[in-house]
């Protein structure tokens, strides 16, 4: 009736940007990703049939409002799935994930409270299964599944059922490494989930994105397994562009990106200049991540910190997926 | 066999972005623009049976290579359209638009010589088509042929016959205002000619871009007949994020802006939060140029130079189109 679960962040190379399906979070196109080790959720959850409703602490801290509501709703889901109606839980959550690096915190938490919801209820369960129910908690979390390079294949299906992550590559395959570059900027004011409604049905480029997806996934798959970072870092950056091209078509039209993470993309751009192979790739915020080598690490920190605007930058490696205390 | 003729440069509000026809500058869409009083060019152009050559002075400087090339093979047009083959001339040129402003000067420059030499010549023609054979030295220049607003017609025709500008309100329809923002950047990277090369070839997002333009256009002429500010200015700012949109797609992907860009794009964006109405465009550049009404002008103006990374703000209102001496 208890278990503890750590799970950690990704980042995706190949970015998930839009919804079929808002209840079920499936998505219009398949994404990849790799698991990061410097950001993770870890989570108790405790069954007892004492309670009258979950409760929910992250960090220490008794959680009501939204926040719970989402995570006592994914309780929910694992209710009916498991078929124990009226059995609630404790959640124990800490976070590694800190808020200012623009990495969602829900992609590790969700993975975190299906694994540990699902091991204290004993459910025999495979990976693609613990996934897909992740899936429904956060779409992004379904990748933290699995450590090193994940495939969400969007699937087809309307119920969802053939829409989850798979590994593409272990964490050991290939030690990449990703600066998380904070910048001194506001909380963005298009939620990802808005900015991915907006797009889709108001962008004249959505089409175009979700187009080119398998050009772009066919391309950085090959360059993973053949560890070409030159390759994989050029379709990584292209298509974190193409994402954000997206929503300047939007109707009204935003953008995620101030002025220093230009100046961050430009920077990346001139290490490259420079023989130092460095690539970008920009969630749904203001926030930059650099993929580069280990032997680059030293010059890669330095240059990201001296830039005017970044107030820390924090690296990791390739991440494991989800383990059990 | 002399004649002396001013042009205007002109903003684009729906962009002029892709060529169907290299050679003969044929557009892929339609655009829109408003001349500009502010930034202009004159041209003296002196045919003299003396000449073995045509002679080319702009700002009193005798101009050599690609410069001089552009302007005697403009003038080999108007050669083999008036059927006087080896005919030279002198063309002597003044240029009131600062390259830093980043306004193109090959707008007013191709019309003031387009002008200037067929006038020259005396030759019996209409505005479209002095329109048709400036547009074979600059596209962008056979809108500055008129005052006001104007629009350039894309046409259909292979050979470039229905392609040309035309006026859709005159100069003293509306006193719109835009304020040039000189940013203290480097010159930009990526040629206009070269950007839309690689976007047409390469970006999935240029169908989009294309498909869209007859709604913007019947949308801001509108606007432009009913002098609805707002809505102009929405329209406008809109379609310039959709042109930068499809570079991001291009392969290699690029963007004309700079740190400063993003900065004054959200500056405007929160003048209008403090209900003063203004908005940016931006053409293959990282200069932003604002537009504004008369009543704003002081905080519109006052706002821009204080942002860090802005050297020159340079007023301008709607401007004439040809005029001769």
């Amino acid at each position: 009736m208890k278990a503890t679960a750590k799970a950690h962040t990704n980042i995706a190379l190949i970015k998930y940007w839009g919804k079929r399906d808002e209840s079920l979070i499936l998505p219009m196109n398949n994404s990849l990703s790799l698991t990061l080790d410097a950001f993770y959720t870890e989570t108790t959850v405790t069954f007892n049939h004492d309670l009258d409703e979950d409760i929910f602490y992250l960090d220490n801290e008794l959680i009501v409002g939204d926040q719970y509501t989402k995570v006592s709703n994914f309780l929910e889901l694992i209710r009916n799935f498991a078929d124990i109606p009226n059995l609630f839980a404790e959640i124990r959550s800490t976070n590694a994930v800190p808020t200012a690096a623009g990495f969602a915190s829900s992609a590790s938490g969700f993975a975190a409270l299906a694994a540990a919801a699902t091991r204290a209820l004993d459910l025999q369960i495979d990976e693609p299964t613990l996934s897909r129910l992740t899936r429904q908690g956060s779409g992004s979390a379904c990748r933290s599944i699995y450590g090193g390079f994940v495939e969400w294949e969007k699937g087809a299906e309307d119920d969802g059922s053939d829409s989850y992550a798979v590994h593409i590559a272990p964490q050991d395959h290939w030690d990449v490494r990703v600066a998380a570059v904070v910048l001194s900027s506001d909380m963005k004011k298009v939620s990802s989930r808005e900015g991915m409604k907006r797009t889709v049905e108001t962008s004249p480029f959505y089409s175009g994105w979700v187009d080119n997806i398998p050009t772009d996934l066919t391309q950085i798959k090959a360059a993973i397994h053949a560890r070409d970072f030159e390759k994989m870092g050029e379709i990584a950056e292209a298509n974190c562009q193409k994402m954000h091209a997206t929503t300047l078509g939007a109707n009204p039209p935003f953008t995620y990106w101030h002025d220093t993470t230009l100046t961050v993309m430009q920077t990346v751009q001139s290490l490259r200049a420079k023989g130092i192979a460095a690539y970008f790739t920009i969630d749904a915020g203001p926030n930059v991540k650099v993929l580069y080598q280990p032997e680059n690490e030293e010059v890669v920190q330095q240059t990201l910190l001296n830039i005017p605007g970044v107030t820390n930058v924090i690296l990791s490696r390739s991440g494991q997926g989800i383990t059990y205390k």
